[in-house]
């Protein structure tokens, strides 16, 4: 054991390298709910790719389980280390690289915050559009998470703003994969295969991510409705009518209540409306040009009265920041009402009201409650479960995964599977999808050095 | 042998196998100039995935190679056959399942053409974006191949809009990956991991594709440059316009003579600014709203001069629709004009000035030529190469490709490595990185039965 905490001080330096007292709580779990914290016998800091395959080839010849982490955002308890193994933290590599303004691309390191790699960006005029609801996120547990969030209705998730990565493989190879191109036809996507993948199959030590341009003009819309079915009813129709929101969120009314009371949120709704009011409608709008987003906000106020809103807010840039700021963090809401569980179903956008009616159906008929928001745009279900029974919980939460996928929906649509989901994922998946994955796992990693128990055991 | 037969011809009826003389020569080969043809021993036309998987488990058992065609319109030599192999046709898996308008996805069986898929969702008021030049290919050979085409630059190609897949693993298994939601969080993403994997991991059976609004106008500009490195330089700036271009190709003069001479195509450009031409920009605009895309064609008209363009021709429908489908025949006409082959190298942007002029002098140096077009929004150049000498050509291309990766590009950024590709990717790319997909190849594929001789050996 001193040996191989030797040779992990050799790649980084004894200051980058701690052991036993020297690990602080922080870096025993993520902000998944349910995962029990669980420090690591060593956390490393590397700055370089090659201390990384340095690492990485020390920890595989004295079989060492290793887990990355980035910052510990994840609510899925996939960074969650072994309490005999190495913890590789990104905090040191945090540089953005460059900026490439021809290419409309960054290269980056995966320590990156998106809160400083929004910065950047702002800089030159351009936009990293993933926007999950923590900027303290990093670049590299995007990737591995697939990250999404409020824009992703427009712009994608991660998969989508990635072409490329540097990423060192379990037996110490480091690899290039795609590049400043925004297609490529040349083998396998390596690229694709690794986002997503949890910190199971490679790290990453350098992201090529897609910009676009920043649009001048923004609008935000809140539109109550009577009922929730009209909401998950109206999601669709606005898909349709081509104004192209960027953000697309519905919010149920407690978890509204919830949140404006915890963020002392005014948004001018009187008091008659809120009581008559099962959910509402936040519709984020962009332009690049002043009246064109003019035009797109009337037609989206008319739209969504023809769709049944009672009425439509549009709000003013000050409440309309503090409402998506709010919304952002619905997790620590949920968190800070005493929620048990946090889930992300996603299924088919039309499959909305039917899944929703039954989750409240299973939670009620195991006394407990489901709430919520969600991405609606992309039939991304968030919800805090409350239920304090654990069996309870676990048929509760295994009955919900089970109802969205009996829709053609999945577990979770971009937290992950991590440790805390991975139970109800080897249940509930096809087994032969997931003996492929596994032979996938080990060409990656045939000693199955990286985040064990994570997505499987 | 004639065991085997006898099983291909239980799983799909004696008429829908064909053997020895009743295999077509169109059997043979796809588009590619530089694969001869090769006929399979045996020709079996499923029309389920059941079928598909017990072809699949007889030919395993048999040790029989099998290649997946849909409609043989590849450039790479991908759907050739093996001589002691099965060819499985697509062809009577045409069908469109669904075109599911909440959702916005369609659902098709894989010898699905894209002119049909188009005239279906057509008539939903939708779209499936991806368009490559031939729209005889089918929707399972896109899938495969990951093609792109010139609409690209705007909605992203097959990779970006296929939601899930049914593909049968060459061990008969039949699974279902992704689904009607446009993200998923929840393990290896094997729709991508498929997508573009020439037919080698698994046979595809059902496509869920993503399909947009159509948008009621459009226009198209035809912007002559008196220099190639103009056109180029103009590229980031169109897309850093925000004006969001559905099509940004460039023509090189001598393809722009080619093709209006063999497609009779009367543009309106005088003799003296043809004369002074080295290439044409050609950039298509749609919007849903009529006078928001006149607003565009200004704008572009302005920036497109002040990008250097000795004039710019707002092209009426007739002529615009000539213009695309000119280009899109712009391999029948190098291949007119006797072509010795065809390549689709992608590079980033910014690189394409620096990239052609390295080309030029690559093609001067081997007695060759190379010329085209290209999806110059994408970094997609599509070159015609003239060089007889088999010896000659080789290196030619082999020091051509190495010119697009050492600017950071691949090979191909949407035709596929092939089989006539295969010997410079195993030349040029990175070991470590072709074992692992060898290790992938392996985890579908333990006995190598699918399109064996296609992207490795
Ligand atoms: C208030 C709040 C709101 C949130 N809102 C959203 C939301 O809207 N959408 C959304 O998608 N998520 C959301 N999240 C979840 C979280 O922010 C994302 O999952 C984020 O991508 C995690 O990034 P991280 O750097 O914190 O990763 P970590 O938690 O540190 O790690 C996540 C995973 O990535 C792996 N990993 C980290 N770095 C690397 C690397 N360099 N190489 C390989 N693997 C690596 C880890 O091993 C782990 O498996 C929210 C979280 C909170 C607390
Ligand atoms: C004039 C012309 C213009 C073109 N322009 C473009 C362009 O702009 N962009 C572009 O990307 N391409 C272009 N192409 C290339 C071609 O059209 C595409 O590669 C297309 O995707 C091939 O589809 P296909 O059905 O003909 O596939 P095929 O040629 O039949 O097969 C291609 C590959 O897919 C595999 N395959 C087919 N069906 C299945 C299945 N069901 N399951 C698993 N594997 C399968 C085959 O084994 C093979 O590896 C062009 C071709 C021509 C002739």
């Amino acid at each position: 054991m001193a040996d191989v905490a030797a040779r992990f001080a050799e790649v980084v330096g004894e200051h980058n390298l701690l052991s036993g007292a020297q690990v602080g709580e922080d870096y025993a779990s993520d902000e998944s709910l349910t995962c029990e914290p669980r420090k690591p016998a060593y956390v490393a800091k590397p700055a370089t790719a090659d201390e990384v395959a340095a690492l990485l080839t020390a920890a595989a010849e004295h079989g060492v389980p290793v887990t990355a982490r980035g910052s510990g955002t994840g609510l899925s308890g996939a960074a969650r280390p072994r309490e005999d193994g190495l913890l590789i933290s990104f905090e040191r590599m945090n540089a953005v690289l460059e900026v490439d303004v021809d290419n409309q691309v960054a290269v980056v390191q995966p320590g990156v915050t998106l809160a400083e790699l929004d910065e950047k960006t702002a800089a030159a005029g351009l936009a990293y559009t993933v926007y999950p609801g923590e900027l303290s996120a990093s670049v590299g547990g995007n990737v591995s998470t697939n990250a999404g969030g409020m824009r992703a209705v427009k712009y994608g998730v991660t998969r989508h703003n990635v072409l490329g990565l540097q990423a060192v493989l379990p037996t110490g190879e480091i690899l290039r994969t795609g590049g400043k191109t925004s297609k490529i036809s040349t083998g396998y996507d390596l690229t694709q295969l690794i986002i997503g993948s949890e910190g199971t199959l490679a790290l990453v030590t350098e992201v090529i991510v897609k910009l676009y341009p920043r649009l001048a003009h923004g609008a935000t819309l809140l539109a109550p409705f009577g009922d929730l079915d009209q909401v998950m009813g109206a999601v669709p129709k606005i898909i349709a009518s081509g104004l192209t929101p960027n953000i697309l969120e519905y919010i149920d009314n407690l978890t509204m209540a919830a949140i404006s009371y915890n963020e002392k949120l005014e948004l001018g709704v009187p008091e008659e409306i809120k009581n008559a009011t099962q959910a509402y409608l936040v519709v984020g709008l962009e332009n690049r040009d002043g009246d064109r987003l003019d035009g797109d906000v009337e037609r989206a106020g008319e739209l969504l009265g023809e769709l049944g809103a009672t009425d439509v807010y549009v709000l003013d840039g000050g409440s309309a920041r503090k409402l998506i700021e709010a919304r952002e963090k619905a997790f620590w809401s949920a968190k800070a009402a005493g929620a048990d569980d946090v889930i992300d179903v996603v299924v088919p956008r039309s499959e909305m009201p039917a899944f929703l009616a039954r989750v409240r159906e299973l939670a009620t008929a195991a006394e407990g409650g489901a709430l919520g928001c969600g991405h609606a745009g992309d039939g991304n279900v968030h919800m805090g479960i409350f239920c304090k029974d654990p069996e309870r919980r676990r048929k509760l939460l295994h009955d919900i995964f089970a109802a969205g996928m009996a829709v053609g929906g999945a577990i979770s649509g971009e937290h992950g599977i991590g440790q805390s989901r991975k139970e109800h994922y080897a249940e509930l998946e096809d087994p032969a999808k997931l003996a492929l994955l596994r032979r996938i796992k080990q060409a990656f990693d045939p000693q199955g050095i990286l985040n064990p128990g994570t997505l499987f055991d």
